[in-house]
């Protein structure tokens, strides 16, 4: 039972008590984030960027922790999110284990980890976490929303619960709901950990830790990050070094693929709590955007008020399809936002916002300085 | 540990040693078949049909069995393999558990099943016990070979291992080999069989079974057999009757695609034997066509010799993409048979050959009128 905060994170107190969309307080909660450029004067530069399922605050290297970020290529100094003009703050996910409250933190009322009896966790909770951390901040008014997958809802729900605190949009293989292909992964993923009986209903310990169960969860993850045809070309069916191979095994890894995943999974599963995952993964699943506004996905998106907005996403994407992202761009103009749709021809699926900065970079720092 | 042997199965005993391509020997090994429709007296109306991973020989219904069969709707008098004009074999896989000798079978040098004492199984054996089974009942020359899925790989290494035994050929939804995308969702599927406690290295039994490692792996596969597409039209965002859901269970099935998979995994889960599922996942992995002939798998297909083919994929096809079709038809008319390659607009994925015999159905019958 860890929570995994990078060391340069601050945090604010969210007031108590913050109440979940579906039930339930957290008291002495708080959010994690990290910032990135210097707030103006006029206190108008602020671009908040809220995150997919596993990042945490800490997007890009500072002078307080020069370690590489999760979407280092793209923020920073000169980098199409230009800290030399905007000050951008991150906040790790309520839910999550790194920083902001989460099933791995401690209950004040009982000194021991929530575990299970953390409150179910919506993608609204996410978002209004979010919105008390920027106001915390003193900041009344975002220049920009961004949102990558999971952070694309959050975003969506922030516009539609805190219609004033931004003026435009960017949403980066983003959806309003999840569709039945994307629920059935997670569910697996989800059922991975479940059914390994190392997960003990949550009680897990660092010792008995569901590590099989997180490693499939992960492999499956990574199975619908990319895209078949970046693996054709990436592994095609080249086999593992002998060495690499599990020969005391039957059935053992043997294609390069299978070492991929593997490699992967291992890296992961010591830093994410898997309760975590289970909150997180089915909050995804549960999100929509038209059941949120009482409406239906269409309707509650042209209610969205933004003054402009991008929305991009990769056409070998299949956890957030294309046809999801232009979706949202139609809906959000018909609300009278001026909406620039971008579809990327990238090999790098449902991850292409986080690889291939070379096609996302030039359109999301073109659009930032239109909004400048 | 079990076998499923349909009813009315017959069975051809093959030659001891049956020598396996990547070492070993079976004696005593056996394939089962069933066939539909009269051989004529010229002996030239033959069509064998060489199956996917789990179907077993009883594709249709007939006499001796009248219950329907996994592919009934394309195989019977008047269908598309109309049985008034074909004598049609269908010949159970080597290394499955449906009657011909396998993993569950009994390994007569012991009087135990084999477990993981079969020897590697390719799908090269696959094929020879087929090409085996068609001439220990009489007959020399096939009208036709069809492979669907796995059997497309079968029917490819049946051709190149026995260049006269069949005048012409159906590929539906096969492959040369396997790519990456297909390899990494059946190494998980089969990791989830093996890291499964109850698997047990193979020494399960119907008391000590490994329920959740199969549940998963068919979860695993009905996620790639169909295509996203569909399951959006078919379930979008619908909830299971409150019945249906897991209520004492945290994170358990909400949304009609879990109890789809949940429904069908669990039918699964104690037809098909776990070893057995392990060997035949594991050849397919393994199969390829030009390592199988020591050349490129183009060249290895122009050297198949049959006067006609018709190769048929679904464009939405995860696991055995169209394209691979297409390579299919190419390499076999770049050997100068007479191709026809129909790709199939069906949302119904890899299994389209199974479900979709609006699209299936009339090409198939086409090319055999043409073939008669």
């Amino acid at each position: 039972m860890r929570e995994f905060i990078p060391p340069a994170a601050r945090f604010v107190e969210l007031p108590a008590p913050f109440r979940m969309k579906r039930g339930g307080d957290l008291r002495g909660a708080r959010t994690a984030y990290e910032t990135f450029g210097r707030l103006n004067t006029a206190r108008d530069n602020a671009v908040l960027v809220l995150t997919g399922l596993s990042p945490d605050a800490h997007a890009a290297s500072h002078a307080e922790d020069p370690t590489v970020g999760w979407w280092e290529a793209m923020l920073g100094p000169g980098k199409p999110i230009d800290t030399d003009l905007w000050h951008v703050i991150c906040v790790n996910s309520l839910g999550s284990c790194k920083g902001s409250t989460g099933p791995a933190s401690i209950n004040p009322a009982t000194g021991e980890p929530y575990r299970l009896t953390f409150p179910e966790l919506s993608i609204e909770d996410i978002a209004d976490a979010a919105a008390l951390t920027v106001r915390a901040l003193g900041i009344d008014r975002l220049a920009c929303v961004i949102g990558t997958s999971m952070g694309g809802m959050s975003a969506l729900a922030l516009l539609a619960r805190h219609p004033e605190l931004t003026r435009t949009h960017i949403s980066l293989s983003g959806a309003v709901h999840s569709l039945p292909f994307a629920i059935a992964v997670r569910s697996l993923q989800r059922e991975a950990i479940r059914s390994d009986p190392q997960w003990h209903q949550g009680r897990y310990t660092d010792d008995r830790y569901p590590r099989r169960g997180m490693m499939t969860a992960r492999k499956l993850g990574m199975m619908t990050y990319r895209s078949a045809e970046e693996w054709d070309s990436r592994f095609g069916r080249a086999r593992l070094d002998t060495g690499l191979r599990s020969h005391d095994e039957p059935f053992g890894l043997e294609f390069e693929v299978e070492g991929y995943l593997d490699f992967h999974a291992h890296r992961f599963v010591r830093r994410f709590d898997p309760n975590s995952y289970l909150y997180l993964s089915h909050s995804m699943d549960q999100f929509d955007l038209g059941e949120s506004c009482g409406s239906t996905a269409d309707a509650a998106l042209s209610r969205l008020r933004v003054e402009q907005a991008l929305v991009m996403g990769a056409r070998t994407d299949t956890l957030f399809p294309i046809r999801q992202q232009d979706e949202i761009a139609q809906g959000l103009s018909s609300g009278g936002a001026d909406v620039e749709f971008v579809p990327v021809e990238s090999p790098a699926g449902h991850d292409a916002f986080l690889v291939d900065v070379d096609r996302f970079g030039p359109p999301v720092a073109k659009f930032l300085a239109s909004v400048a």
